[in-house]
């Protein structure tokens, strides 16, 4: 028989929780929104009991459960640093009250790394040695594969690719920096895009869809199909800065291939055929030709890398003992 | 008695070879000009020899030697693929006639790459685990350690930190885009800054000091240390610029330090001042305070770093076998 993990990904609409076989097929899986009121011990408790809601009866006991999460993690020490999205989640010790309630080795990861080590392994990534992951969403993160092993950094904060400078003088970041380039092209910044549009009045179709209310990202690629073309070059724009991103990490990293995860994927070639002519025209000598390949796990990156990542951390004891 | 190696430095100016042992000291060395109208053959003839100059009788021979050069390398395959600025140096094999002609293995290493290996086996990375060394120069070179061990990337390009984008409509590049690392802050984009200024008008001091001709990086920085403030704002601008992009690289890496090497040090803290706010401001949570170090190799850099490569090799090979 196959070994199994407990799986969690903790984002910041849903709790999600499976069990997960070796070759990533998810045996069993659940999911409740995410506790919008919680202290420590409520948030540690509800994924506690989400986890023992999936998890098989005795004599098929998974061999460790990993947790995947938005925001800074010291994934060594199994404590969540700061998850800006979720409110009472800073500073907390997660692994600890996890491993004890449910008998089994307990680990955390940051969302976008665990996301990449789900792609290499049961992903787009297969087969490859380097690989950079960057998750496309109302933010953007990022995680590193290198020699076939996820690459935490340090201090385990590495991948954080929404925060690469692009343009010293464009909007200002949540992280207090501008024109970073999650600042330039992410849910939060093509929001930001249409409501400078319709400031503006420069995209009626933007006028009639967002009707009165604070129009977003969605809003914006609506427009754009409906042949607004302010605001198609608006999201040709994120997707040129979007590769001038990935180009750079390209140049500086030298990747196997990027993979790509995230809703923003939805916008398609508007997007994606600026962002690849970007990158390619940046990318230095060879590396021009670095492939850019789309995530093949979609919704469940999170959790099959939480999974994968469980995995690796099972192989790294079993390779010290 | 300890294991030595054969290293030579390929630059724009100065062929250097030297003998080197296990903790890096240099037992024997010397230079000459690099050769301006040279032929693949010509350049490797001129290798060889000043490498047989520098290598020690027989009974005390060398393990192995190593080549640093400018541009692109594909070290596996042993070939320079490109170096711009050394003429007839294009897709050639290196590796096979010095090998051939010494009678030990040879290999071949991207100047900058190599001297991220030196500081870390003999310099100022020693002891670090991950490590990302720039080199400011004419151009912007870079290389990283990660796991203690040299990181080539998937085609032996990884480390281009010059060619990451800082500002898409900043001065057009070397390599063709717009606002490269390079292209802002680099021995050639300190020129620039100087022409700008002088053909504006707006540096007394440096009319004078250039005194009709074309004015370079160096009288820049004389200007500024006379107190020309235009002059002074161009080099801070830079060492700004310089920290965005470092602290852009710091929050994807997260390595445990940055290690500097190159002429643009010689700017002093006017550069490396505004460089260390910019990226502790930029680098993300515990990153910020990730320590920036000067090399402690200086100009044996590219050097030490060529020894260091052989050493790895050795040893990569000893573990195969």
């Amino acid at each position: 028989m196959t070994r199994t993990v407990l799986a969690a990904d903790f984002g910041g609409t849903h709790l999600r929780a499976a069990v997960v076989d070796e070759n990533g097929r998810v045996l069993a899986r659940d999911e409740r929104p995410t506790p919008t009121e919680a202290t420590a011990a409520s948030v540690t408790a509800e994924i506690v009991s989400l986890l023992r809601s999936v998890a098989p009866g005795p004599g098929a006991a998974p061999s460790a459960v990993c947790i995947a999460t938005a925001g800074l993690v010291d994934a060594d020490a199994g404590r969540v640093i700061l998850a800006p999205n979720i409110p009472g989640f800073r500073n907390l010790p997660l692994t600890e009250p996890v491993a004890a309630a449910l008998g089994i080795p307990a680990f955390i990861e940051n969302d976008a790394s665990a996301a990449a080590l789900g792609e290499f392994r049961f992903g787009a990534g297969r087969g490859l040695r380097h690989l950079l992951h960057a998750t496309l969403g109302t933010g953007i993160g990022g995680g590193l594969v290198i020699d076939r092993r996820l690459y935490r950094g340090a201090k385990g904060l590495a991948g954080e690719i929404g925060h690469i400078v692009i343009d010293p003088s464009g909007p200002r970041c949540n992280c207090g920096s501008r024109g970073c380039l999650e600042a330039l092209v992410s849910g939060v910044a093509f929001a930001q895009r249409a409501r400078r549009l319709l400031a503006k009045g420069k995209s009626p179709r933007l006028a009639v869809i967002a009707a009165g209310r604070e129009p977003n990202g969605r809003d914006l690629l609506v427009a754009a199909r409906e042949g607004d073309t302010a605001a198609e070059a608006e999201i040709r724009n994120g997707g040129h800065v979007l590769g001038l991103g990935l180009g750079s990490l390209v140049n500086v990293l030298n990747p196997d291939a990027v993979t790509l995860s995230g809703g923003l994927l939805g916008m398609g070639e508007m997007l994606l055929g600026p962002m690849r002519d970007a990158l390619s025209s940046l990318a230095y000598g060879p590396a021009s030709g670095t492939k850019v390949l789309l995530s093949e796990l979609g919704d469940d990156a999170g959790l099959l890398g939480a999974a994968a990542v469980a995995f690796e951390r099972l192989e790294d004891a079993g390779l010290r003992s």
